[in-house]
């Protein structure tokens, strides 16, 4: 398959594997990108010199490309970019945050950049900032998603409407007919969280992997709406944060219980009942720990007998 | 073509016109049963007399089969059902409720009963239950919603994976791109609610199809949790609900604000800014009022030419 994503990263599938905090280190990234597909070093959780060290060991794992995903949001972000012109790293996926600001600057210095959106208005914004891509991020999507709550189904046409920008499709997607319904609805790559979350060479501590394969429909939440909403797997924290916020919570109360290192402490540490735990809807169709080569191949071969059985019809 | 849902109801076309309060009455349903899909009268706004009276007249307007939708939770349910059984109504739709009590009656009077659900569970029970095919509705549909608040990009697969009853998926689909993708997902016919609404047959307000044609990506949101999930074009009304829930309102304080009729003010009586405006994110999509005929073909038309350029991928 050829369009504009595989010529854009110079990749064989138009996969995308998101890059997520404490779960998408070197050994998924270049895992990802020997397969086939796209990985990107999840820059959120980590300190710029520990950064540093996953894209020189990314480097060393693989001789395809890789990128690194940047929340514009994050407080070292300038010493990040600062890597990422050192170390020549060519893509990067930056979300959270105003792609007004930063694109140029990392355009000059050589990156093809891709931003992460949940609105029509996000995908002009990024249309006029001279972004390289689009990723339509959709309400079912792990961690930090869009305040207007709109759905992959109902996104990716709009911003497939709305610009004419390569479209990536994120929320939701976890094998080949997902990636399949992604292109009916005008996307032309995919990018997907929480199916690389439960492969081997992901970071996740393997007690969260057990807890995302046992995930039924309705286990997770978009919660802590009031600051920045996020998609939580339910634990005894998320427990605690819905009913503070069916009596009315306050952004300084919710704030207050995240306090820090929620995320690490849950994802990384493996504190099932007191971490805060990032994962997306479609957990509830995943059961089987796979290497992240053996998932590209899978979803790939999924889409080809999906589209087979479609042309039938 | 041809597939179990198109042989269940003897139609052309797997499309089924979501029978909804107040849009759906004889005009919209006769309009899609003679245009090759399945329409439904919404009896959810209807007194039974008044039903009995679109029934007639839906008669008179097509030889083709229609289905009628009927809540269970509705207080006349029965009265419903004694006029579906007089009138030898062959398809009922039924929702809101639990299909185990009344399904193998409705049976046994001769209809095929589809039942409206929003998770594995309610799946798993309709299987039981002897239903003839479910309908799997996804966060981003109009009015009533599951509480898991599960998207249909997630929700069809898992229902497809629990369960082999003949599957339709609903919300978020509008076009014969999201046919195309819901049956990429597993789906074998789609249920289509908003497009509908701002068809010409459908005896929603004037002003209330205007403004759905305006509606832009987020200007709907899902409210009333604490009640019954609902998902409403904002307005002042939907305004004041959300300044109640993000100070903690209860369940009680939602249902008086609620207060008797506020359906009937907004979709059939056009009040803009007091009533209550049920409709789907898919809305954002939607910018022509056409024949409900005309929407049928140009959705059949867009699922043949999408499925074309997926075969060429």
């Amino acid at each position: 398959m050829e369009n504009r994503i595989t010529r854009l990263f110079n990749i064989r599938y138009p996969i995308i594997q998101a890059g997520m905090i404490w779960c998408s280190g070197w050994r998924l990234a270049s895992a990802v990108s020997n397969a086939g597909g796209l990985g990107l070093i999840g820059s959120g959780s980590m300190y710029p010199e520990v950064l540093e060290e996953h894209i020189r060991k990314c480097k060393e794992a693989t001789d395809q490309l890789f990128g690194v995903n940047v929340p514009l949001s994050y407080p070292h972000r300038e010493a990040i970019f600062d890597i990422l012109i050192k170390e020549k790293i060519k893509i990067i996926f930056t979300s959270a945050g105003n792609p007004a600001i930063w694109t140029s600057y990392l355009k000059e210095q050589g990156m093809t950049v891709v931003h992460v959106i949940a609105s029509v208005k996000s995908a002009k914004k990024c249309d006029e900032s001279g972004i390289d891509a689009i990723v339509a991020e959709g309400f079912e999507a792990g961690g930090h998603d869009g305040k207007d709550e709109t759905t992959i189904f109902t996104l990716a046409p709009l911003i497939r409407k709305a610009v004419s920008l390569p479209l990536i499709a994120a929320g939701g997607i976890a094998t080949g007919r997902g990636m399949l319904a992604a292109f009916a609805l005008g996307a032309e790559g995919v990018q997907i969280g929480t199916r690389f979350v439960v492969s081997e060479e992901s970071s996740a501590h393997p007690e969260f992997k057990k807890r995302i394969l046992e995930a039924k429909d309705g286990d997770t939440s978009l919660m802590m709406k009031k600051v920045v909403p996020v998609r939580l797997l339910k634990n005894k924290f998320s427990d605690e944060i819905r009913k503070m916020e069916a009596r009315g919570a306050s952004a300084e109360e919710l704030m207050n219980i995240l306090g820090k290192g929620r995320a690490m402490r849950g994802m990384f540490e493996g504190d099932m009942e007191e971490g805060e735990l990032e994962i997306g809807q479609v957990s509830a169709l995943l059961d089987e720990l796979m290497p992240a080569g053996a998932i590209v191949e899978e979803i790939m071969r999924e889409f080809s007998e999906a589209k087979q059985e479609l042309t039938k019809l």
